[in-house]
């Protein structure tokens, strides 16, 4: 049965929707209202009228019939009840908020169990329980939280809210934006193969981003993974790699982490990139969210400091990079339009005095060349007008911007890049990474 | 002789001092003017009578007895008459900023040769030459650039001008500060080791950070490095640790970047810090500066978020951390003081219906267990007045606080944080770098 409902509603009902603004009923609503829902929302409460001004329903049962997907936040011991209701209604998808199942213990489980036998009956697949929900920024189905608008790339499945709203709030905050988002919670039913299928057929998706503490059906998992990756970008963190890790993974979503070493060489034969922490994970999609593909790895770094193009050149030792020897042509032109004090290497040191200008000169001969598809210009002082010189070359080659502590001098410049969706790194090491996992 | 009067002057010369904004002789004067040095400033330059509301002098010579250190931007021919001037005066220290000197090729070490034997028959000591200055925040003495006046405990020495800068800046946006700062330029007179020496005995200095491309006079730095190793935590990053990079050392900076396995394993005898990037470079001076020293790495995680829990406790595998169990009777007390979801092992899973009372009330339990040296608090959600938790505890154990991309929300509490100069961590991996290096 298919999950689409799920991201791609007609019209979701929020069962335990509140006016309480401290409950997550209160807050799924404000947000599927704030990020301007395309479809109809429902407020499910039998003790309001009006929410938020929407028409607010006693019962799912007696909500529109036309209701695709229920998003669930009344406590544990309702739910079943309210799946039951949904056999009056055309529901397919259900998100389980509420916590209080196999999370919880023994009669959590028991608990989980008959929920999951009403939602087999009555046909509906289920996101979670104990979950935060998911996000579509191209509909503004925001039933989740924090409230994330901004349209991108990077979806997002993660098995801990924080974890995946912390890339969608960074993301957002650096307008590179977020497609889809889905917390897995206890994953009674919907799994991270069954997101990573949808995800890898859908066109709004261009790279995923997966935090993952257990997989337990591994099989299915990477047979999804690599179908995916064959597709599009499949970025992977694992939680619970070293011995104390997989312990608090166990008291966390009581999942197996298993054996780190299995997973790693299992997601790389299926063609998956792995990283190591939350930045690592976020700098990489947003690289491959927002950089353009190159052809090749052959790269430049341009500078205006020295030290920090030694440290991109000594951060690429082991990655996919490869730093070239400029062409000699290029060394011509290059000394014809550069100051003598450049040094014309790789990197190609601007020094200190570097400008504008000097960045753009150098931009444009390089670009000339067919083997360089990579530059990585490092701005490592204020420079006026290089964000300028950047929009103006982003399309003709893969350019990493990398802008190195410039504090309020050089913060007007990076604006300027992020607003046009132009991804800025803050450190070369960084940069890097990013541009080895293209 | 010594170098005290190039950090604690009681007045300086500005020599080269200049009326257009785009000079490095005006910036330099400006930010001197501006960071409110507390000692006298005297410009030169024989073709103003005033820059900034300042007197200008025509030369050197001319200017007040009493100069004791002279920042010198002029062309470099003229660089040695300048220092010729001296000898009229007082100066026992000189700042040549002025690029042209064997960074440049043969004729630029003539000139650099025939520039220090001056400075030896002056019996003046010289920073650079082709360097980017010092600043000492306690006097206001920023006679560099970027402007940077936050005091902090944080002591700099670079041989990258934008390495320095964007620790110097991150540290002013985090309100950590720094207390010097001096870039080495061609090292043609004073060296790391002189600058490690005199930082070691600096009382405002509580933590050395170090960017070195090359080492001329190893065992000099090894015996400077260790000796302050003693005194106070020295942190350092290398460039050019690879091949590649190392090539690129000796363009940058002429420098011998050497085996760099001998230069780890010597720095690691000599008691030093070592880092990998600047970002790292960064944080963990930004944890020696700003946590309190704990007593030993016993160390509990508390956490809003089970998964930004599990990615610390995978972090801290091969740092110097131990993660303990929780003391039996703390379970006891927590049992008691938390609701029934929350989960007490290490991590201490708050779970995400955390408030600013319960991190309160496990912070005051664990506090009193004295096994319980260091706390990890770990904010995954906006949490209203946690700041304040974080704020009053702070001082009782080490406390090392990491908000995880909370967006708007979480932004206000976070400055609060910051606003007390508490260092805030953007990621768990992080601030377990940080309280590794402690």
């Amino acid at each position: 049965m298919t999950i689409r409902k799920l991201f791609e509603p007609n019209s979701v009902a929020v069962v335990g929707a509140s006016r309480d603004s401290d409950k997550l009923g209160h807050k799924i609503l404000k947000n599927l209202v704030e990020a301007d829902f395309e479809g109809k929302i429902y407020p499910v409460n039998p003790k309001a009228d009006e929410i938020l001004g929407l028409k607010c329903y006693p019962s799912l049962e007696e909500a529109p019939k036309k209701t695709q997907l229920a998003v669930i936040a009344v406590p544990a011991k309702l739910v079943p009840s309210v799946l039951e209701e949904c056999s009056e209604n055309n529901v397919s998808n259900a998100i389980v908020i509420s916590g209080g199942f196999s999370e919880v213990g023994e009669e959590g489980e028991e608990l989980e169990r008959e929920t999951m036998e009403v939602a087999e009956e009555m046909g509906i697949r289920i996101l979670g329980p104990n979950c935060q929900g998911i996000n579509n920024t191209s509909t503004g189905l925001c039933a989740s939280w924090p409230f994330i608008d901004q349209e991108g790339p990077i979806s997002i499945v993660a098995q801990s809210g924080t974890v995946g709203a912390a890339i969608e709030t960074w993301a957002q905050d650096e307008n590179i934006g977020i497609s889809k988002f889905a917390m897995l919670g206890n994953k009674a039913d919907i799994d991270e193969a069954d997101l990573i299928d949808y995800l890898a057929d859908d066109d709004d998706t261009g790279v995923i981003a997966l935090y993952l503490e257990g997989v337990e059906k591994g099989r299915k998992f990477l047979e999804a993974a690599k179908r995916a990756a064959e597709e599009k970008p499949v970025v992977v963190l694992k939680g619970g790699r070293t011995r104390r890790g997989a312990e608090a993974v166990k008291s966390h979503t009581q999942s197996l982490a298993g054996e780190y070493k299995i997973f790693k060489s299992a997601c790389k034969q299926a063609g998956l990139i792995q990283v190591n922490s939350i930045g690592e994970l976020y700098d990489v999609c947003k690289g491959l969210a927002a950089l353009s593909e190159p052809e090749n790895k052959d790269t430049v770094i341009i500078s205006s400091s020295g030290g920090a193009g030694i440290l991109a050149v000594d951060a690429s030792e082991g990655l996919d990079v490869n730093l070239i020897d400029l062409p000699e042509k290029s060394v011509e032109r290059l000394e014809e339009a550069l100051p003598a004090e450049c040094i014309l290497n790789n990197p190609l040191d601007l020094t200190g005095s570097a400008t504008a200008e000097m960045y753009d000169e150098t931009i444009k001969i390089l670009a000339r060349y067919k083997d360089i598809r990579n530059i990585v210009v490092i701005v490592g002082d204020p420079i006026p007008g290089i964000a300028d010189v950047i929009k103006e070359r982003f399309e003709r080659v893969t350019m990493v911007p990398v802008m190195l502590g410039l504090g309020e001098e050089g913060a007007e410049e990076e604006e300027e890049l992020k607003d046009s969706g132009i991804p800025v790194f803050s450190d070369p090491e960084r940069a890097m990474k990013a541009l080895g996992a293209l």
